[in-house]
């Protein structure tokens, strides 16, 4: 760490992914932690709040101060439920325009803000919506290095579009429709003690969830596959909660285009897409398994073509509170603030 | 129990299937256990063999002694691997012609010679195929009825087959082809330890195995749904290990015939298709999760039409070691003795 | 069932206690349940409440009407928080002097007021306190069959006593202190949701709560085992959450009172003991595990003399929602109600 | 990392202690891994054996030539059976005497060749023994800081000692006998599959296991016990196997030596002791859980006195594989190198 160590702010330090900024940014060489807020801990001792740090930070959860914010950070991250994280970026730009802001919540993730309206409610500053850039550094990097106001993407966007993407650009598939079906660990439904994540419900069984479309991140893959497809993508997004506490294992299904062409082609594509990313594995032999990219910014795909149906199966799995959530958002700041990428995000997963 | 029960040997005792056939038929009303073989353990005390059977069984596992085996028992279940199981049945059927053999294993699951031995190898006893009825209840009571060799179906086809073949029949969806993407606890891989099912590697993930073509089930699944289709149905399956004990999670994703009709009409047609059935709830407002049928013989399906695909997602959730195998055989063989068909099946499920 | 089937009345069926006892009565030779009540879901259907009953019941909850519930049923089981449960009680015997109830809070288990006051405050009917019985069968058999007022155990004096009071009753070790070291599944923390077990936070850890005379079922033990030793016992109780759904763990230390008898003391002393009990399995060669009692009303027990200590170490496997609760309280029913004491609880358990 | 990095071996890199080695020697500021040794997996690549390390670490496993790794490394890690290491390391000294060598099997922890004969059998090289150190820092680093052979505790040692020596030096209580009851994640039986590990089996129970002087760890907890107490200890040792990956949790009893004292004298003797230890956390008001220590060095402490009893409960919880293998022999290696003692061990738990 050096006098020029960039100033970071947290906000939403409560919750999975706000501790999970605070584990990935302590040992990160060129930042540190200036302040540190959340509403329901305000107040509390953060290693009260999450005993894991203790030893490591012992810094009192403060009530965002949007004034003291600006002053004493250069980046900020908002950890924020929807809408309210929106509000924060409207109330921090206009102290200081210079800020940059990386947010991990939904509300500048969708361009469209009829579509918005639709899966979130009315937008709190739409006005700040052109400025913000997706944050998803393997299918678009140049414009993050740029960016003021990255829109850190959803753990499920995340892993549905890695490993379908670069088949839908190389028109190796039909994206109408794109089915994904996805499962989840349960730190994805938060810290909320809720029926749903109750260990004695969920610690023995699996479920799908918000299915047909009920899902809000069913719009913002969409958008993204539309983006690369350069056509209307429809998705239907099958989301699951697995018994664990993190990862998620995505397998995308699509039609090939052309089923006569050899197998192998699926994964040259993928390979020749991704050979230079230092957070993607491109699996050969093997298929993604959660287990085996805990705790890490990697994700590990892979793609198969099934004779049988004429269908290609595209798989991924992410941690979705790393790879899917701070990881990435790390992974943002990294590039906009002219930092090595893997700055901060280079551990190995945690296995087993 | 009365002086008419009937006998009933298990042979495959040292399995969790053969475990569940004895933990089933110790309370059935109509039936006493006379014989317990199995290869593994034979000479072994069953509740040295899996102690929670203790206070309620204490015989010792035989080895196979076709001849005893028809001379006490009117009812064989057979929960062998395959190829070993059809040897049995040959053996079994030279002594006594007229024994109900319930064979657990998919050595009677496939009609077409050609198909077992491209996926299993050679038939051991493909002559006696022809008697043989698949034993799926609900997709087919009759023929069970009268007989006395049942294969009893596999724990994914079962999940697979009873959401959607109702929606098949009445070709409410195209059945070409049609994924399943199905999810398992790891008590399907067996008894036999592995680095797939060992704790640390599995108890904190979800993986995909076997993928596009490549599990036995698939040409089973395929078998029956073309039977229901009158037309070839490809099969896209995608099996997965989940962190848990028991349960199969499986998600049917097929083309709606009609993307105008209402989205009522696929409930409908699954209610109506098992109206009377007492082991299947269709669930109306409620997702199907495998927490709600464990250690049961029940099954929950229900169906979503998603409009923005056109697809129909019709969902079930079963036990994959009672409804997917041991509560199955059993409820085939209430079928094939006469007895009224939930005999020894009523429990409710073990939640939570 | 004949038509004089025991009319039963579960109040409490939102919790996990009350299914548990639904689940079980359900399939009782002898009773029918003929009323449901809960405050939080009255109204609802049980089924809707309890997805996992689908297809065995699907009753309406009712609010609490204390003259319904005593014209409807013979015996109540009271699924009930402590005070709320003694409320009941008192307003249930004043309607009904003769009505059996079966308590399985703690309300009416400890003898001394004075204890239950430090421990829970005051009793809301302390006078009905000298006609209850506490419901330990196998450690006291003969008043239950004459009770109308039954206090079923909580489930860690259940798992506590059962392997150590032969032990003291033999005065084979000397009880100044027993310590009680326990490790229990999260269910036997409720259906509300919280913190301690929502999965993220209680899936992957295990931790000691509420140690050194901080859970209130410490006072319980004492008394039970001051019983039976007929001297004071200071017992020192340490529980734990496990992450899984049920049962308990009890491991049990205590001063050898002559260390140079034979280690096959204690374990012949268990079994003289447990000898005739239909619930009870004294483990030769063998440790207890709680997978292997899981869902049934089976104890799973064993004892061991350390030698380089001088200390012996007795243990016991339950499951915490039925040994521990919902099967005790159906065992002290049907002692109570003169039917065979296995009836309703005979099924093995649930494995794996 | 610079040119001037220390090299370093790692002998038996196809088990779960070896890729934990592995996992935080990667991010290590001052070593570079020259040598990769394995039996089982020597020819296949260590993200093949361990696909976690995909993209961290592509080296293959070689077989372990002992001059070659001499030639290599500087220090060398040994994550192999007992017996099998002592054998390494006596070749290794053949070549290299000057050799920084951590063993963490349990060849080099017993002081006396008896004890370690009577549990272990015949020690391969008892010459070498003399030259051992324990390596447990926090009680005792001088000793460390000049050694080239060291012994890193078992993992059940290092939670069982750490919360009740202080207590004993102080003389605060007696330690005639000591109780530790332990609970341990399945990954402490290694990544051999067995039964005891089969997810099935062991997914959803506890159990105690080799209880009563039955586990190798009690000697070498008593070795160390005697070492600070300077007369016998008597321990009597109760492991258990708990459904999760990681952690041990240690429930430490014994006898106040003054029952009159003030409660809070346990817990600041035990502040007092560990006030500068970089790894340790003396918990307050809050009691310890694996849950938060997963990955990490960390150590988090706490006492409590039980005044029904009179007896002292100390308390613990560690990552088996970190604190209690892996991180520890590293923190060891730091101190006989002249590194700070937190190099490439200060990463914060993984949480949730």
């Amino acid at each position: 760490m050096t006098n020029h160590a960039t100033s970071v702010a947290v906000l939403g330090a409560s919750g999975y992914t706000g501790a999970e900024l605070l584990r990935l940014l302590l040992d990160h060489p060129h930042v540190r932690i200036t302040a540190l807020c959340g509403e329901r801990s305000a107040g509390a001792r953060i290693d009260e709040v999450f005993p894991h740090l203790s030893g490591r930070m012992d810094q009192v959860v403060e009530a965002i101060d949007h004034a003291a914010i600006a002053e004493r950070a250069e980046v900020v991250f908002l950890a924020l439920p929807h809408g309210h994280a929106a509000a924060q970026v409207k109330a921090l730009r206009a102290i200081r325009g210079d800020l940059c802001i990386v947010d991990l919540s939904a509300d500048f993730r969708l361009r469209d803000i009829a579509v918005y309206r639709e899966w979130y409610g009315e937008h709190p500053c739409a006005e700040l919506l052109p400025q913000s850039v997706y944050g998803l550094p393997e299918l678009g990097r140049e414009p993050i290095r740029k960016a003021q106001l990255i829109a850190s993407p959803g753990c499920y966007p995340t892993a549905s579009l890695l490993p379908i993407v670069p088949l839908i650009r190389a028109k190796l598939v039909r994206p109408r429709p794109i089915i994904v079906d996805a499962k989840s660990g349960v730190s994805g439904a938060g810290r909320s003690p809720s029926l749903a994540a109750h260990l004695p419900e969920a610690g023995e069984g699996i479920r799908p969830y918000k299915v047909a479309g009920g899902h809000r991140h069913t719009p913002e893959i969409e958008q993204e596959l539309v983006r690369h497809a350069g056509e209307p993508v429809p998705v239907l997004f099958t989301p699951h909660l697995v018994p664990m506490s993190r990862g998620i294992l995505a397998c995308v299904y699509a039609k090939a285009s052309d089923p006569s062409r050899p197998a192998s082609d699926y994964l040259d594509c993928l390979r020749d897409a991704y050979r230079d990313e230092p957070f993607i594995t491109v699996l050969a032999d093997r298929l993604p398994d959660t287990a085996h990219v805990r705790g890490s910014n990697r994700a590990h795909l892979t793609v198969r073509f099934d004779a049988r149906s004429g269908r290609v199966l595209a798989m991924s799995a992410i941690d979705n509170l790393v790879k899917g959530a701070a990881g990435q958002a790390i992974q943002c700041m990294n590039l906009a603030r002219g930092f090595e990428e893997t700055a901060g995000l280079a551990a190995a997963p945690f296995f087993p």
